[in-house]
């Protein structure tokens, strides 16, 4: 049997309250994509005030803006990144895969002599 | 405030069904410790029926028999690692450890002057 190695990465406070993972990643690259929190939120199949919390409490929690919202104009009001919400998704992803990518090497070097075909 | 990177890691089939992870592992380990599957549960305060269920699917998943148990004796039934149990055992510390290791490595590249102190 094939198996493969699965992991969940998440930052957390000293007191181990989660922080950011990657619900949160997702969150932000999907209001990336969309320009949209209503959307983003739709996409990952959560409700608009989950999304709308849980950035919320990031951004209490990092002490820093994630997102912001802007209003009226002709396409009515967006949500984009701030500097720092881009920043942290795009470090975020380089974080969390290359810590999967290493996980699928150390299996290979460790593993998968050990189980059985 | 003091960020740390959180990892779970396991091991599972194509199909996403969970062979091996962190509870076996330590149940391992504990078995190790004590020769003992009753103490063992005990330590990871599982019942003995999750332990030994848990165990017995394992072995079934992998097609391979982690442990062992032995009768009688003066001092009652043990339940010992097998040869192919101590090999995942040690095989599956330096692969989690080595993870780990490097999840902190690389949360300092990516992330740690991204987040707001």
């Amino acid at each position: 049997m094939k198996l493969t190695p699965r992991i969940k990465i998440w930052l957390s406070t000293a007191d181990n309250h989660t922080v950011f993972g990657s619900g949160r990643f997702r969150l932000l690259c999907a209001i990336e994509e969309f320009g949209s929190l209503a959307a983003a939120a739709e996409k990952l199949n959560i409700s608009y005030r989950k999304a709308w919390g849980d950035l919320k409490e990031s951004e209490k929690n990092l002490n820093v803006r994630l997102i912001i919202k802007t209003r009226g104009g002709s396409g009515g009001g967006k949500t984009q990144l701030t500097p720092e919400g881009k920043r942290l998704t795009q470090s975020y992803a380089a974080f969390a895969d290359e810590v999967k990518r290493f996980s699928k090497e150390a299996f290979a070097n460790h593993l998968a002599e050990v189980l059985p075909k």
